[in-house]
């Protein structure tokens, strides 16, 4: 394999079959570990071209890989596999401000996206918690985010991607135009596809005008089903609301030893955490004391127009700091389902019996907005053995509930492979039949992520 | 056959095989006629399920098939086929407030949809010109029409399908929920498939709360390309507009004659239609400023805000009937080409080049804000083999330079079978393989509305 790999990459640094980082061995929570055959790091698409070839003719599995921040095992190889490491595809190709386009390789990170196109009066709003991701990984899961509320996730920014199918043949789908009812959508099947379909070489993002003004809001609540179940009048209310995050107050008090910060509301037990955007910080302001006066009307304690810019950041980076001030006492397993949004609050009611009913400590926290509830399932001091027992019972119980709920085991994250057994324990087994059947029409010998999500 | 369908349809009066309604035969346009073997009206998920596996069973082509207002043939039978129409499959089922989700049956009109919502306070934001097709129609073809400006084509508000295979199997795609990461994303895939994949048997819509305050505005400038270009730096400035049409003083006056009815202003030889939508009466109109200024920098002769509601809907009539009004007079080929917003004002200024050199007469309008240029090339005394030909001269004209310019055949009326020539031209074939094997995947036979699109 290594001289094969030696005629398609130029510099054969850019090759690992010896040494390989144990990075490379799994994703960022590292619990299953495989040693890959081979890492590259590509520098172009025609050396994903090429590899993938080379790859296709001697049936060997492929892993696509971005930054590594995943939390579902996606990018977990397989044994004999070569990972693509697709990290030095990192150019910032072109922007086009007349049809709000900006053009990038799959390795740039969000944060870079964000930074570049904010800095030209611009604005890229999906906007997920891990800001080092590549956008890559961004469309791969369709990644979501804060800002969903009013401004959708990923699938909604991407107008076109170049990709290079299984066998090394390069497509390009979708169009830089606003409309199209032109042939199947394969665009819309690639995002969220985890890798499993194609290898995205090339984004053509969708940007917006960015909003003048942006505005943050904390309301505090005597208990969290209280404060979720205001969130949809306030849905109703057309407000316009960016974000909604729902928070409890010991997810916060964490937070806040962690960052040695002071969160601005003390009062309650849980909080909403609001923003809001726009063009006229007057208006703006009207539409927070419409939210205002519903928070108050459904019995809030307290209700901060967050006018401080610096008070705002501290709260926000308290709500940003959530998983890695958890992280910081213990090993957690990180839950993204995702429910109708007025099935929340019974979601999290549920969550709190299953963690009493197996003792085991359970965090919530996440987009209220949008039904993304987030749930850290925490080890303690649990052996390992213990642990794995106690959370599988517990995960079953509620994607289980999940189910039930008619919501879906992931809202941002993807299924993976960690992922998997739950989803297939209740998805429609016809409806996984197809995915296979359409995985079989791109790649037929199923060397692309193998036995990943279905 | 006439036996197997009576043991399936429980009243015989659904089923025609000796005396079918000759509008079966082809689409609104009637330019191919093929008879088919039999007509079925469904009134149930299970019928279609059954007529499915009796067709898959027996090799028999099925044609789906809505309000019949399609303008690409997407519902022309085939030899010995059987057209299922959907059009008594028409309950609105059930809104749900809470989620903003309304499902329905496919047969329902999109007038429906609209009015019933409507009179709940709430918003269903597609608006593609013709209000008498069926929501199935809408989203086999994933219409656009006037919002898509700012609220995005009917891709954007289906949250879920429940759809049939070909072999019969009822599945739902998608899910109420906001957000979704959970395994290959079939639903976009039929949306905009054109029957060719599914038949789609209940819709979950996505619907808003309905703005507050809706205001028109009319431009008129000199020259249609100058109107054109302006556009660009609106949809710069972050003024939000719902809707900007374009249209010329020829085709307004067509038009005004048709239904009687006089247009606001008289000056220039072209327009731009504004709408502009949302909570606050005052704000809509500062932004409605905004655009005044835009266009009277660069050249408009006259701005006019239509406070005025009677004034405002007579404008709109009038932007409405301009098809009515050219196929009053003559037959017509309507196209629906969509290109980046930046080429629009290339792309029309190309097809009166073009009208000139084939001496064929077109007439432009459309969707300004998205890209979505309509023509209609009008026939007007040609005789038939004179009209086919040059009509196919300039078709391979246009779709040619609409690929030169990255655009995209078709911007919400489908491929169908009358555009799919043009359409697998520049299309690459690589993605039409791909397509394809799609197709097989979900319909091995290819029974499912076979030979349209691709």
């Amino acid at each position: 394999m290594i001289e094969k790999l030696k005629d398609i990459i130029e510099q054969p640094e850019r090759i690992w079959t010896k040494e390989i980082d144990e990075t490379y061995y799994s994703d960022h929570l590292a619990r299953i570990k495989v040693r890959p055959a081979a890492v590259v790091k590509v520098v172009s698409t025609e050396e994903v071209s090429a590899v993938l070839k080379f790859a296709h003719q001697n049936n060997i599995p492929v892993i696509p890989r971005g930054a590594n921040t995943g939390l579902t095992g996606a990018t977990i190889p397989v044994e004999g596999s070569i990972v693509l490491d697709l990290t030095l595809l990192n150019r910032i190709i072109d922007l086009d401000k007349e049809t709000f386009t900006l053009t990038v390789e799959p390795g740039v990170l969000l944060e870079e996206v964000q930074k570049f196109v904010e800095a030209k009066g611009l604005f890229y709003p999906p906007d997920p918690g891990e800001k080092k991701a590549t956008i890559g990984g961004n469309i791969s899961t369709n990644a979501g985010g804060m800002r969903a509320v009013k401004y959708g996730v990923t699938r909604d920014y991407v107008r076109g991607l170049e990709v290079v199918l299984a066998n090394g043949e390069i497509l390009n789908l979708g169009a830089n135009t606003i409309k199209n009812s032109s042939g199947l959508d394969m665009k819309d099947l690639i995002i969220g596809s985890e890798g499993t379909l194609a290898v995205i070489t090339k984004a053509y993002l969708k940007v917006l005008p960015k909003p003048k003004y942006s505005v943050s809001m904390l309301a505090a609540f005597q208990a969290l089903d209280k404060g979720i179940d205001t969130v949809l009048q306030i849905l109703g209310a057309n407000v316009d609301a960016t974000a909604i995050e729902f928070i409890e107050k010991r997810a916060v008090k964490l937070s806040e030893e962690y960052l040695g910060l002071k969160f601005p509301s003390q009062e309650g037990e849980a909080y909403l955490l609001f923003t809001l955007d726009g063009e006229e910080r007057e208006e703006i302001i009207r539409r927070a004391d419409k939210m205002k006066a519903i928070c108050k009307e459904n019995g809030a304690l307290e209700v901060l127009l967050l006018e401080d810019e610096g008070v705002a950041q501290t709260t926000w980076k308290i709500r940003g700091a959530i998983v890695t001030a958890i992280e910081a006492n213990s090993q957690q397993e990180p839950i993204d389902i995702v429910v109708p949004i007025n099935k929340s609050a019974e979601f999290v009611k549920f969550t709190k019996e299953i963690s009493k009913t197996y003792e085991i400590d359970i965090q919530n926290f996440g987009h209220a907005g949008d039904g993304n509830v987030h749930l850290c399932i925490i080890r303690g001091d649990l052996e390992e053995d213990e642990w794995q027992e106690r959370l599988d019972k517990v995960l079953y119980a509620i994607y289980k509930k999940a189910n039930e709920l008619k919501g879906l085991p992931s809202g941002e994250h993807g299924i993976g492979l960690t992922k998997k057994k739950y989803y297939l324990e209740y998805a429609d087994e016809n409806e996984i039949t197809l995915m296979r059947a359409v995985k079989s029409a791109f790649d037929p010998k199923h060397i692309l992520n193998p036995n990943k999500v279905f």
